[in-house]
């Protein structure tokens, strides 16, 4: 198995644009982390995404996009795992690199929402969950959280207002991100007054619905050149768990968020406590709370306690979402996975901007689909 | 790089299965795969597929059926390429094989265009074309491949009615496969009074809109068993072209199918005349034509000619399409790539049944997505 490395990264801002599609999205982003590597063409593009489908009738689409940004006739595939595509797609584009079939690799992630009416994206986004036995019944994909949400108060005996500094840290990263959706800070007394979208979930704790492209270039050790600041991929893992959240024998463990995060550190001989930060998937503060748990840096329970002494910001123990997260930088969904890989990069290459963190040599990256039902792991190092 | 080994293979009947939904019809069939390689588990599971968004309201799909199949927590993803995934789901799981991160994997593709009504399938075969520029504007599937075959009579000078040595084999190989949608012979009269679809192309040109899962098992060397008859995948690519038809330079070279079988015979040392099948896209019979002609079985405009002169048979000198093709077997669109590297592998350890060729020892198989937009090309060896 070959070593593999990021060498180049790009990204659009992440919102609402509505004069650029599929293709313009992706060229965008693809065209960034080509410069940023500065190579020409790649061997091949696996694309991730969750919504082309159903909400922008495109399919096909790692085709459309090699064509649009000029990478024919390279291997095309887009990768679909829910919410975690962008994750899965860097997955396969390193596994490409690692089995020494391909030299040079672009993931990218890309999602464009806003093609489609609320109610479709809506149905799109319960795609992730069981069809057969939870969307088609009306579970919604916020309704499904909120579930899970309402069990973590009851089991531990916290209130909704306890999530707030997950939001509040977001929102003050997302600050100092130039590529986040949402640019200005919130208080807690903001999170609390939050109108409720399903009991107990409420706008603040939600991520956005978006449109947004990000993409990396993977190498082999050999295609290092002296102008690259290369990140090793220390670790990769995905691990599944099953689909229905009523199928779970506990539905406040994440067991493929546990899992793929478990054999990340197991193959790299590293521990959560010599992570940086943690590019967390925080779609809804609950599973914030949730992955905190999984991946190791809180014990049941504890992850609101993390969070209230302040060990999730920039100075914490374990900085988190450092340019806004899923929640201000905003949700493309299958893009987000990429977007965490992309941050990370850049924080360990000590170009994060004005989000810089002090010490970076080490990154966490998660990318969760469903409910926790599919999970995709990095460890990246400077 | 790790060589790869098919160990084990299933698929279910390709028909109108009203009462098998998506978890069910890939159950069936990665059973079987397990219990043909013997094994119990999978590091992996790779998921073909095209429309279960669009059509279905069913993504995370990989993660259903490792949660259907009993297969939690391995890695899951699903892999699209239009109506190629069922080749690239093999090619992922070939990739995490040779890539040594992973001994024993799982490719399945499907599909379960039932589900939807008329309209919605053709729209969701649609969106392997460019939307901006094609499907949006009304071009359906059928009518970008009929604007292909116009061409070809023009440009070569011959009529539809030589096209029918394709359907009529395809069929006759039908008959002797159980898992045959199409399980009748018919004649070249049949073929030429056919109702007309999108002119030139009529109903016995086109494949079937129907439902069906197909599953490998892949490994490495050292997972090879004493009761296996081991394939070797001796060579795999996937190349792209331009997805929109106006953009090509040429509509009748099929330009991905061309340069990823190129590319396998120069990885493998192996020649066109060396294969002892030839497992084609046919979706439609101008597609078979131009990949033969891609494939280097043909020149250009002498498909025909090979056609009539048998060559295309069982007792022909590439023998094409053995179990029916995407013709008689049925196109379940996702999946097909799949079947066809289940044929070739049956056919390879001599297990066709009576579809089964005197001399198997090579077999090419060719996944085409779009309208050769996309290609994945595998050489397998007995």
């Amino acid at each position: 198995m070959r070593d593999v490395f990021i060498i180049g990264v790009g990204q659009t801002p992440v919102g609402e644009h509505w004069d650029l599609g599929l293709r313009e999205l992706g060229a965008v982003a693809i065209g960034q982390a080509l410069a940023d590597a500065g190579v020409e063409g790649v061997d091949a593009l696996y694309v991730g995404n969750m919504l082309s489908g159903c909400v922008n009738g495109q399919e096909n689409l790692a085709t459309l996009l090699a064509d649009a940004a000029g990478l024919l006739p390279a291997e095309a595939f887009k990768v679909e795992a829910a919410c975690a595509s962008g994750g899965a797609a860097v997955r396969a584009a390193a596994l490409a690199v690692a089995a020494g079939v391909h030299d040079v690799v672009l993931a990218v992630g890309i999602e464009k929402m806003t093609d489609g009416v609320a109610s479709t994206v809506a149905a799109g986004l319960a795609t992730a969950a069981d069809q057969d036995y939870e969307a088609s019944h009306g579970f919604s994909f916020v309704a499904l959280s909120a579930l899970m949400m309402r069990r973590y108060l009851y089991e531990h005996g916290c209130s909704r207002e306890e999530f707030a500094p997950f939001a509040v840290n977001a929102h003050k990263n997302g600050v100092g991100n130039d590529h986040a959706m949402f640019r200005e800070p919130i208080s807690a007394g903001d999170f609390n007054r939050s109108p409720v979208v399903a009991s107990p979930i409420a706008v603040l704790d939600a991520a956005p619905v978006c449109d947004g492209a990000a993409a990396v270039v993977v190498c082999c050790r050999d295609r290092i050149g002296p102008l690259h600041e290369p990140v090793r991929i220390a670790a990769a893992a995905a691990a599944t768990d099953t689909i229905a959240l009523g199928s779970r024998e506990d539905i406040l463990t994440l067991g493929s968020a546990k899992r793929s995060a478990e054999r990340c550190f197991a193959a790299s001989g590293l521990a959560p406590g010599q992570m940086d930060l943690f590019e967390a998937h925080d779609a809804f503060t609950i599973i914030t709370a949730l992955s905190l748990e999984a991946c190791g840096f809180a014990g049941r329970g504890e992850a609101l306690r993390l969070a209230r002494e302040g060990c999730i910001s920039a100075d914490g123990c374990i900085p988190l979402s450092t340019a806004g997260g899923l929640k201000a930088r905003g949700h493309p969904v299958g893009a987000s996975g990429t977007y965490q890989i992309v941050e990370a990069s850049l924080q360990l290459r000590g170009r994060a901007g004005a989000n810089q963190l002090a010490k970076a040599r080490r990154a966490l990256t998660q990318s969760i689909g469903g409910h926790g039902s599919i999970a995709v792991t990095h460890i990246l190092e400077a």
